[in-house]
């Protein structure tokens, strides 16, 4: 079912026009990994863009090097239409129609849930890569074009990031080699691409983190903590709920904490970020109130306050630790 | 000057005792070299012990495998001391007499600045690898010594330590090849070495550190960051002021902010942490107080309190800032 890299390349090399997806809500993966295939496509004198619908997020600026368009009549003809890091219509809501108009289809991805609600005329999907970038690394190789500083600076971004700076489980072997190869591009260095991707962060978004942080609640012994993110402190520090990503992810540095909850007030609902460290299944945790996602990172909305929406999770959480 | 890690090896072959010091205040890097080497060797038949005087910091522990020793009468014949991820006897102190036992002197480091305070028998220094492990990795496999799962771990912790998570300007190629080979040992995985490094703090540390964050002042059209540890602080939060360590780098992911600066109150005095992003000098920063450190980062302590220190140190930043 999957096709090889060079089968992929070698039906590549013929085409020109290629409209590149990636998904919704664009991180460093689907970014860096479209950008780094557009950069070589052109680089091959090939005329390629990818087409989105949404702005590029602001730490991620340094990726777009002129590659993403939200018209698709930029091209006369599509001869392919390339979903990278998805792998379904879903994931590239309100792009339906520029999609149906390549030529040929094609997707290469990491994920493992595949959707099948489009049939591809190739496709390649390698769950056990950490990056959908590892792919395209070997791709733009097996396409002849250069790993210029610009592809290299896409790549390190996409493998990074989705690596969790290569700590997360998902890391290989292969992560390592291929970053190792970014580092023999001339005018490489990590330092500077980490410090645009981490290291701009406003400073009404560190001072609320700090906020959040300093009030967390805990419960179960210490193994279950929950942070809120009220309206009036978003507008305190002059931030916007998309900054409190990372919340969740500093309240799972706490010895002992097994399961993590961030509330954050929307409007008349309660938004909920849900983590688990090891044992507790938080895909189940979020399924009670409607949510999804995996079983150590979910989400889910609730229709209450904050204090109301703790109330209402905190039971199916604990219930859940004891499992 | 520099021996070969080949004749490294093949001296240490020979030899059976040995006492390996890393330097004080030990971190990833010295004790993570130090445990490896110390496990290879022991794999080989040797007695080797690591000689400290100071306790393992708590989230390294699971570094130790059983390695360290405060009292060298545990070798009744020291045929090697060694000397890792230092090169002075001033960045042992306490253990100097030790030392003097061995009846060969040796030293591997990474560190630039040599002391030349003894007459090694062998050393070698490489100031391009980012962490000292990564000479001990390449001594190991000269020395003919498997790579379990225990030296795996050890070497995986000192690289992704001295490398800031692989994202340090220290990071090179070669730092990624080492570690893309650790992947291949059995049972290697970096989520649970890294969730022991870095995702064990208590709660009372993470609560101060998002206090102090949320309380930051800036100067400087928000150039400058400044940050305050009181007693009190320690004392609501159940805190150690080692504690508070990981607090300037957070200061330092602002966009904007080119200085951070962390005062924590210690007695009478004010410690004080600097770091800067590119362009300031801490280093001359700290000069002005009788503290020392690198460029991007520095410490001094002040004999005052920390809003007259934080009133002292201002203008000399902000002086250093226009430079």
């Amino acid at each position: 079912m999957n096709d090889t890299i060079r089968s992929i390349a070698t039906i590549m090399s013929d085409l020109d026009g290629i409209l590149i997806y990636p998904h919704i809500s664009m991180d460093g993966d689907a970014l860096g990994s479209s950008a780094a295939l557009c950069l070589a496509l052109r680089s091959l004198g090939k005329k390629a863009y990818i087409m989105v619908n949404e702005p590029v997020p602001k730490n991620l600026d340094f990726l777009e090097n002129g590659c993403t368009t939200t018209d698709d009549s930029v091209l006369e003809d599509v001869q392919l239409s390339l979903m990278l890091d998805c792998n379904g219509l879903n994931r590239i809501p309100g792009r339906e129609a520029a999609w149906e108009r390549g030529r040929l289809k094609g997707c290469i991805d990491h994920h493992a849930t595949t959707s099948k609600d489009i049939r591809f005329d190739f496709q390649r999907i390698e769950p056990k890569s950490a990056a959908t970038a590892e792919i395209i690394y070997r791709l733009i190789k097996d396409l002849g074009a250069e790993i210029t500083l610009d592809i290299a600076n896409c790549i390190f971004t996409a493998i990074t990031t989705d690596t969790g700076n290569f700590q997360h489980v998902n890391t290989t072997s292969r992560s390592h080699e291929i970053v190792g190869h970014l580092y023999k591009v001339e005018g490489f260095n990590s330092k500077i691409i980490s410090a645009m991707i981490y290291d701009r962060r406003s400073k009404g978004a560190l001072k609320l983190e700090g906020y959040v942080l300093s009030k967390l609640h805990f419960y179960a012994d210490g193994r279950l903590a929950v942070g809120q993110v009220s309206q009036a402190m978003l507008d305190e520090y002059g931030c916007t709920i998309d900054e409190t990503d990372g919340i969740i992810q500093r309240i799972m540095s706490i010895d002992g904490v097994e399961g993590g909850c961030l509330l954050k007030e929307k409007g008349d609902t309660t938004r909920i970020s849900l983590r688990g460290r090891s044992y507790i299944n938080m895909s189940n945790v979020a399924a009670k109130f409607g949510g999804g996602g995996h079983v150590l990172a979910s989400g889910c909305t609730i229709n209450a306050d904050l204090d109301t929406a703790e109330k209402t999770i905190l039971p199916v959480l604990i219930s859940e630790l004891k499992h």
